[in-house]
């Protein structure tokens, strides 16, 4: 029995007048005395279906069949994804059922109603409320629009290992295992594989999980998260790195208000602006916060943030010039000024969520820079012979998505805005 | 000291008469009597630049960065992105150097002349081979075009985890850890994740690495690669997920011929048809190999993929109805058929790229079926937990991106078609 498979034709969308079938999950029942409305999930989200009666056992869970007519409606209720046409549905047929016992909550209320960690432990049934869908749709689009603008700026997309001898940053927050015989760590960073692909296609960037075996547990750490990253050769100075995310952020929003209209409205989110971005430089910063050492608390990052929405009106704040000491080897220090580095990190709301800069390209120069802070060349063996081949003057930051999906959605807990997420007590779902 | 940081301005590539800057990484030098020819790499590819002499030092793996004027010209060499223009420099001015010692081989031949073993072990050398890049260009466009497909007919990206407290597939292959005092394993296969989110966004997509502990090296097998994951739902049988599947691959042929048309040139690369896909039974297939066992050998899949060329003129083939005996636990049963399930491998050039099928979605069914191969439902409580919530009927596949990338660019090991391989003797670069 040979039969030659076609390609699948795409399935049309409720359009006013249309006439068919529409399958999908039901999300909602509401039994009136005349008539039953459905919620009914097809993949680009809810639409309502009408019928004069709906099978005994519809329920949420439910996967039905409907056929009937759309027709023309205008429809209040913000979780549907169509509010100008419902299905007037002739017939509605069950053809898969969920367990008796039901949903462990009550997914048509307005907000979910649930402690953080049930939240959490019933993953599987607290993604399909839909505002919580709503936050992993814009994620999507996020990274879609990330992708494109970068494609369209002759950028290649890399897929670096995540299993490796060694870590790019180093110290103990790295997660090993036995790898045959052998130790293996999981990656913290893709920074090696992403430099040395400046080497092969200049412009490089990754969408991928990083690890960190991190144990502390805060609302904003995962210790498994999803890295964006970007990497690029040649330029002139770590302010061509900044310019291109600024570009990249302004079309990532851009995208979002294109795709995701509904989303936003449901979750009533006011798109950031982004035209310019303020930087300042890390020393500055220190004063405006009053802080002292070699990094910012999150306090600080937090001043810092309303300083640019008084001062520039600007929910980013760039700041630049970090102490040489706080940042990896591989940063380049500034030229004539040894204790800085030209690397930046931004702050979006107030949070940090990218760390960048330039990075050392001469061979010679790491080499050198490896050995003043103690440490044996040989461990970064392969990462020096690309620099030994020849690297552009590069840089490069990596952007935390479910971080940027929290701020940008107005979420609390980073984990909330990873479907699975991971921390030093979660290995499940 | 206050700067804004502007968007970053799209670098316009190289057009006939325009004047301008260009910077970019040498690839090769040639001196002639009265002129110098470099081989410099922009973004997209190489160009040729001509100029009456080049400094001194300008040689392969230096940055340079040249001003001149396009000019219209006819090349030959098929390494070069832009073969009907080159670049007249005036200046040319070195921006970095390599290390002296150069590169490790000559990246200048047609083919790169050295051992499997050298090639991997010197990646970042052996990548800026004109040819050896290209396939990394081809791969990138068939993710771009897996993705570009899927987003148009509704589907969501997910982001599933890597480390989770068990494997989907089960066995000894998997490879474990010690996460902040427990075990933790790294994910065999998006396989419970994507099955989970059909519940949510009905047609999802993961591009995302994948952990096999398999000890054994053969020519087609990594220890981590990429899968190309794709689950939907509601499907009314698993011969709407291999026409999704059609469809797909067509697509992503044409969007290859469209964005890579240097690369396959280069790499002489004749993409195969995708019209209809012949299907084949598992059993009709033992038939044609004369082989037995529940499973196709290599050497079976490759007399299957004469067969297909011959009988059908496809470089394609679906065999369907696996044994259930060599499916995993969640495959669902072809209906009055237990023996076999409603599943298929999809075969391209006689290899196999493609596992899929339909799932049991019933969360009593899969409860039985789980016992009844002798496991404890309490080890798979959170897919369980879905399955319960109710799942839409759904199915899907995983492609592995390495290795289809490796039979369409002709290229004989799977390691040399990933940009850094992992196999159980290799963990760098």
């Amino acid at each position: 029995m040979i039969e030659a498979i076609r390609p699948m034709q795409r399935t049309p969308e409720p359009t006013v007048d249309a006439v068919g079938d529409w399958c999908g999950l039901v999300h909602q029942v509401r039994r009136l005395s005349a008539r039953t409305f459905l919620k009914l999930w097809l993949p680009r989200g809810l639409v309502q279906i009408v019928c004069a009666e709906a099978p005994e056992g519809v329920r949420a869970g439910a996967t039905v069949r409907v056929r009937g007519r759309v027709v023309a409606a205008t429809l209040r209720d913000a979780t549907l994804y169509w509010r100008s046409l419902e299905i007037a549905a002739t017939e509605v047929e069950i053809v898969a059922s969920p367990a008796p016992e039901g949903m462990p909550f009550d997914l048509t209320r307005p907000e979910l109603v649930a402690t953080p960690q049930t939240r959490l432990d019933h993953r599987p049934a607290s993604l399909r409320h839909p505002r919580i869908r709503a936050a992993f749709t814009i994620q999507a689009a996020l990274v879609r629009a990330f992708r494109a603008h970068l494609d369209g700026l002759g950028f290649t997309e890399i897929r670096s290992p995540k299993l490796g001898s060694e870590g790019a940053e180093g110290g103990a927050d790295v997660f090993d295992l036995d790898y045959f015989g052998r130790r293996a760590v999981l990656a913290q960073s893709p920074q090696f594989y992403k430099e040395m692909c400046t080497g092969v296609f200049g412009r490089v960037y990754e969408v991928g999980p990083v690890f960190r075996a991190e144990p502390h547990a805060t609302r904003r750490h995962l210790n498994e998260y999803t890295s964006l990253d970007v990497e690029l050769g040649p330029i002139g100075s770590f302010t061509e790195v900044m310019s291109l995310q600024v570009g990249l952020l302004a079309a990532m929003m851009q995208q979002l208000e294109q795709d995701c209209s509904h989303e936003l409205a449901l979750l009533e989110i006011e798109l950031p602006e982004v035209h310019t971005i303020p930087a300042l430089r890390f020393a500055e910063a220190k004063k405006i916060t009053g802080g002292t050492g070699h990094d910012l608390a999150p306090a600080e990052e937090a001043a810092l943030g309303r300083w640019a929405q008084s001062e520039h009106g600007s929910q980013w704040l760039y700041v630049t010039h970090y102490p040489t000491a706080k940042r990896p080897f591989y940063a380049m220090d500034t030229p004539g000024e040894p204790s800085v580095t030209d690397s930046f990190d931004l702050l979006f709301r107030g949070t940090e969520i990218t760390t960048g800069g330039q990075r050392i390209h001469d061979p010679g120069e790491l080499e050198a820079k490896i050995r003043s802070r103690g440490m044996d060349p040989a461990g970064f063996a392969f990462f020096l012979q690309a620099h030994r081949c020849g690297l552009p003057p590069h840089g490069g930051f990596g952007l935390g998505l479910e971080r940027m999906t929290a701020l940008l959605c107005g979420i609390d807990n980073v984990r909330d805005a990873t479907l699975f997420p991971r921390d030093a007590h979660r290995l499940t779902p």
